[in-house]
């Protein structure tokens, strides 16, 4: 609730809070941002809150908002502001996984992200619950085909890695700080598609140790986020 | 469920399969090894399946099956079969971030986990479901105090590193791949807790980029086992 407002970046209609709640400084701050962006303040009682939060509201704060904005698949892959750092999430339908993806996204630095608009979990509340703030920093595009949108990213000039268990190269054989990239992530059951997956410019796995069958597609993706970030963090460095 | 009969770890007193599901090759394996180990097979009508589930089981199987036996510290500590890789979950509250933080831990190869007897989530149906089979390969310590344990753990010849956003160093600036570690998570709120954090030999932080404030502990822990894993993969390769 903090980040959507302290983002700015979409219009917030109206602020509800749940009767009876303690002080706190959360609450507190969120009253200060609301007054300054003057947006409505509404105290509802907790009952009425309750029916109408869409996910699970413990902290008794609820926003109507705008949707997320979309920008265009060039604009992600513009290097206007430095090589992006785009993942592309295929078919991921936990909102759990996506909300999780998001937030370790935003934290690893990633500039934008594209969903499949079909068979895929979507900005749902839900998910903008688990991503934690995450949505608000991050732009979006949603696109018909995710191999097409790879083709698409790599004419732009961006580098397209998939996640796969079973790939024979390593993640931490690449080494990419000083060019546009793009991790692309599969579902939970089945990874990346066939056809995905040929598209990219390489597949790799990350390594894993012990007798579990698979990381969880959340859990990959945020290693691989942050491996990215230590390849630009690294380069970045090297140059300075 | 097929994890739990594998690993072969824990007793499985029975098994129960709920009525009018489609044959699929998931459910012939698990009534070919209910067979081979002699469990005695169950099927339920739907309704009381769903009542007595602990958790929602859509796969419609569900196991009884001995808690989870645990071990003692020095267990853990010892290094007898390699040196040990564990993980120290001081506060976590969340199902779900514990359960995500198990399943990747048994994927980075860790050999032990110690969790926090009070304020702190447990081997809960809920855990373990999450965990995705990851229980049935990980040794468990559950301990009083987490310091006293940390201390232990030290004398025993492990390093201890604490996980914390805040820290000067980097994560990356270690390299411990030929000696006995333990990572040390926090709580979700707070992080770790002073005293623990005093404790550990080294305290420090994954380094983020973007906006976002922080880390999911889930997350954190994760990108740090991956870490330890690969210290330990390349010292095992530079050993070679």
């Amino acid at each position: 609730m903090l980040e959507l407002l302290t983002a700015g970046k979409r219009r917030v209609r109206k602020i509800r809070i749940a009767e009876g709640q303690d002080p706190s400084p959360q609450l507190d701050e969120i009253e200060r941002l609301a007054a300054q962006r003057r947006i409505p303040l509404e105290t509802v009682p907790r009952v009425r809150f309750d029916a109408e939060a869409k996910t699970f509201a413990p902290q008794g704060v609820m926003a109507s908002a705008a949707p997320v904005s979309l920008v265009e698949l060039d604009q992600l892959a513009s290097p206007r502001r430095g090589h992006p750092f785009l993942l592309v999430v295929a078919n991921v339908t936990d909102p759990q996984n996506l909300g999780a993806l998001l937030r370790s996204a935003a934290c690893a630095g990633v500039t934008g992200v594209v969903l499949a608009r079909h068979r895929a979990a979507h900005l749902s509340p839900s998910v903008v619950k688990v991503a934690a703030g995450a949505v608000e920093h991050l732009a979006f595009c949603v696109v018909g085909g995710i191999p097409a949108a790879l083709g698409e990213l790599q004419r732009a000039g961006v580098f397209t890695i998939g996640l796969a268990a079973d790939a024979n190269r390593s993640l931490y054989d690449l080494s990419l700080g000083d060019v546009g990239v793009a991790l692309v992530v599969g579902g939970e059951e089945r990874g990346l598609a066939p056809l995905a997956r040929r598209r990219c410019d390489e597949v790799v796995a990350i390594p894993q140790h012990g007798g579990v069958a698979s990381l969880n597609v959340a859990a990959a993706g945020t290693v691989a986020c942050f491996q990215v970030a230590r390849w630009r963090a690294e380069h970045a460095l090297a140059g300075s």
